[in-house]
């Protein structure tokens, strides 16, 4: 027997109409590529997203095709999350930071039809058009006077010229909710990028689940800055989080220095912003060096890699500004757990808050999740035992992008190629990546821990632990290492520091110091580079 | 094209595994029949719905079978809700305050084959049982040595010796998300009593919108006492919120008045609870005369019924508890609005945040609302033009139980039969219910602001405001009132009391004193019963 509910599809148009209706005033802030800030409102948002579906239909498109973007986070990225996604086409965040070669490789793959790029990126554009054989429109996000003359794009429009001539009126198509509504490639550090494809119903899901008091917390009352990216996995899903909510959307642009960051945070009121811990750094050696405060922010998320406790402090205890960690993946929305306490931990004092705040925290409903041994039987929950960290749920991933029914899932679960512990009361915690993960002697060693402690040394800036091939113990970590500017420390110093702070096999054999470590695309160190560049390496005593 | 994302149902007994897993240690704390506090952990509840489960398969009753009860709020129907729903069947929760009369159509016209009760109404299940021609097996909610050896009741099994017998592991079934979970009668105050029949999609959307921060805001971190009845539109959907959330969930039982749930507020550590005003007033009149304070509770949810301003006073101003108003239907699962602020309000006084607070609230993203005219024109929303209130959403019903296709919606929308305004930042505010507004001279008189104006006078405690036919004016309203014990007042000294409160034309034509106004199964003054009291009154003059 069925329900006798109204049948719905939870479609993205809806998130927008809903915005314009019940927010209309809400504001959208952005600081522009042009150098200003621009200011509008969800229901300025709403007109020109559905001119944007207008001048889409205008150009012929089809239903679930791919609209890509080169841009950073603002209005008009925004406007065309919910014109592109809405009217049925499937939009397609390209990531900027990747390697022309790369860009190409992907539009490509993806088949793009329509580029929409800031004018930052119009070097990009230039250099990759011409091999992006199957876009046929190219719109730059700007103002028709602000077009370039002689770019060599052929057909270049500006965005705005594009939706002018187009009505702020507009029916959404209706569909069905699994309908494709936006893909992201991941960066896979080996073999050919590949992407997720989200569907309208995974995305308006995840947003619920985001939007939670143990997740993002979102509602009316915040403004919210999102310094991850839109390129990325739609900026955490913050975008569509916000206009469920109402909240206000401040957006960064291309200005992620520590001090504009700042002062957006202070100049609109933010009380909640997403980013990445190397961002943070940034804004808080510029508050340190500037002795300044916020009035505003209450809360902060941090994912993408794990904060250094350090940095959990000092937003804690000098700023007053709750940090949660959260932890997810392109393939999962990418949302999977985040660290909030439960009623339990209320009570306790903050060195032991600071013990479970330290953890990538607890699943939302809607995610399960489990970690395996060699042969995928379950691990207990015990904060102790490892092993392969598996996830499912209705945004994460059934297959990829044109996998042609070659499913990445074991049982339907889709394994993340993380290690973590779970604890009793369910928090997990990433101990590595199965990839990077030290085998030596048949133990396994993490190579987060390896460089935490190295990170922990007052004169290292950054730190990357790999393993090395060893005819006795299989591997044996070494520790690459930068140093802060003006600071120094030895090899044998560095050892030394490692005493007492783990067991004697898990000390890396080797410490050796570069200039830098290779990042990739999204800010992750690329170990496979180093791998290669240390291919000659030997063992000392081999 | 379609996503690539996993496609998983959303059901019921994904909620109740969810807490298992990720918050086996979260408690749920229960006030019994017994006269007892009970303890037990969402584990135990996980466990032994899965028994329920299991029990109802050896009953051989089939998918979508209806189950029903009449029971208290506490962890016996807490497991009925997952084991019931989550295996298929359709949990129906009779309300005990109706007439044995009402209960044994009602039973009958859903077909129930099971019925669990609660030891309290075993006097209204001997009055019923022989006429409730489909149900087969009756089971008491209590231990099987509690069981009462002489009942009449064909085949009477105790709960706990029912579920005794089997496993605590089930593998829940997987179905259409579409599927039947369960089912509330509306009191319907004309005609017989009409049913909503929830589905899992509806629920667990419903959750996840009724659990944000600006609808109940439901953490890990809270304790939920909902004083709401699980009998009554599945106490808000509070049930499912809290598994989904891990909120301590604190179940007060038959013990409805103001020391005892002042007490299980109080050493349950209670951060929010959720009722309709009548329980309240029980409770602030205790706490009154005792010179009590809260010491956890923060914030409460108040529907049902309008509150009173001074209620909202008193709960913020004496007691620092933020009181939110919420307004819902059995139709709309039940949520529509809560009344949250939005950032625009943070920095007003408290006076003016009460002229927001005292509305119904904004629309949850999930629900859309409009106000239309006579005609079916929908109406602005400047916060004065009123009109018939009509929604829409994913947990809206589409027809009533055994509607036979007979839609009550009108191009897609459920009119409410309230009437409201909706103001430019989209706070909509009951007016009347549209069969208890006056129409007087062409004009409408909300007999809910007659009933206001009484009911601030010192000496009234409770007023009915109803129309009566007048020739020249079709309508003039009469208030009719219960004085307060002790306290007087006259009909020239209340008449000559709306003086400057309202327009004069707005002033009933009489007032008429009794000793009670006559209260419906949930709680609301039933205005037809009054009208049919008064059906040989005259109105003054005439």
């Amino acid at each position: 027997m069925l329900g006798l509910m109204q049948s719905q599809q939870l479609l993205i148009s809806s998130l927008i109409e809903f915005a314009d209706r019940h927010h209309h005033e809400g504001e959208v802030v952005s600081r522009r590529v042009e150098g200003d800030i621009h200011r509008c409102t969800y229901r300025d948002i709403a007109q020109r997203s559905r001119q944007v579906a207008h001048a889409l239909d205008q150009m012929d498109l089809g239903f679930g095709d791919r609209v890509a973007t080169l841009a950073w986070n603002g209005y008009r990225h925004l406007e065309l999350y919910f014109g592109v996604s809405g009217s049925g086409r499937v939009l397609h965040t390209l990531n900027p930071r990747l390697h022309p070669d790369q860009i190409v490789w992907i539009a490509n793959h993806a088949e793009d039809q329509v580029l929409c790029f800031d004018m930052s990126f119009l070097p990009i554009v230039k250099a990759v058009h011409s091999r992006c054989t199957t876009i046929k429109h190219f719109i730059a996000l700007c103002d028709a006077d602000k077009l370039p003359a002689d770019s060599g794009i052929p057909g270049l429009q500006s965005y705005e010229a594009w939706i002018a001539s187009h009505g702020s009126t507009y029916y959404w198509p209706e569909f069905d909710e699994n309908s494709a509504s936006s893909m992201c490639y991941t960066s896979g550090t080996t073999g050919n990028p590949k992407a997720a494809l989200y569907s309208h119903r995974s995305t308006i899901l995840h947003a619920w689940a985001g939007a939670l008091p143990d997740a993002l917390n979102m509602s009316a009352r915040d403004s919210v800055l999102p310094v991850v990216p839109m390129f990325h996995v739609n900026a955490w899903g913050l975008p569509y989080a916000a206009a469920m909510t109402g909240a206000k959307m401040v957006f960064p642009g291309p200005a992620m220095d520590g001090k504009s960051i700042f002062e957006l945070i202070e100049s609109e009121k933010v009380t909640f912003a997403a980013g990445v811990p190397t961002v943070w750094q940034m804004m808080l050696g510029h508050m340190q060096q500037a002795d300044l405060r916020f009035s505003t922010l209450k809360r902060t998320v941090i994912g993408g890699s794990a904060c250094p406790p350090a940095m959990i402090t000092a937003f804690n205890d000098v700023y007053g500004v709750e940090v949660l960690h959260a932890w997810g993946m392109t393939e999962m929305s990418p949302l999977g757990t985040v660290c909030t306490l439960k009623n339990k931990h209320v009570p306790m004092g903050s060195q032991e808050k600071m013990t479970v705040r330290l953890k990538q925290g607890r699943a939302l409903y809607g995610v399960d999740m489990k970690i395996v041994d060699d042969v995928g039987a379950e691990l207990p929950w015990d904060g102790k035992a490892y092993g392969d960290l598996l996830v499912k749920g209705p945004w994460v991933i059934s297959e990829y992008y044109k996998g042609e029914g070659d499913s990445p899932l074991v049982d339907g679960w889709f394994p993340t190629g993380d290690v973590a512990t779970i604890d009793a009361d369910g928090y997990m915690q990433i101990t590595d990546r199965s990839k990077d993960v030290i085998k030596s002697g048949g133990e396994w060693i993490s190579s987060i821990d390896v460089e935490n402690i190295a990170m922990a040394h007052p004169a290292v800036a950054m730190a990357a632990c790999i393993g090395m091939k060893h005819p006795k113990w299989d591997e044996r970590p070494i520790v690459v290492v930068v140093k802060k500017p003006g600071a120094d420390v030895s090899r044998e110093g560095l050892l030394a520091f490692y005493e007492g702070r783990t067991a004697k096999w898990q000390i890396p054999d080797d410490v050796i110091f570069v200039d830098a470590i290779p990042l990739g695309g999204t800010g992750k160190m690329q170990k496979t580079k180093l791998r290669e560049a240390l291919q000659d390496y030997k063992l000392p005593g081999l």
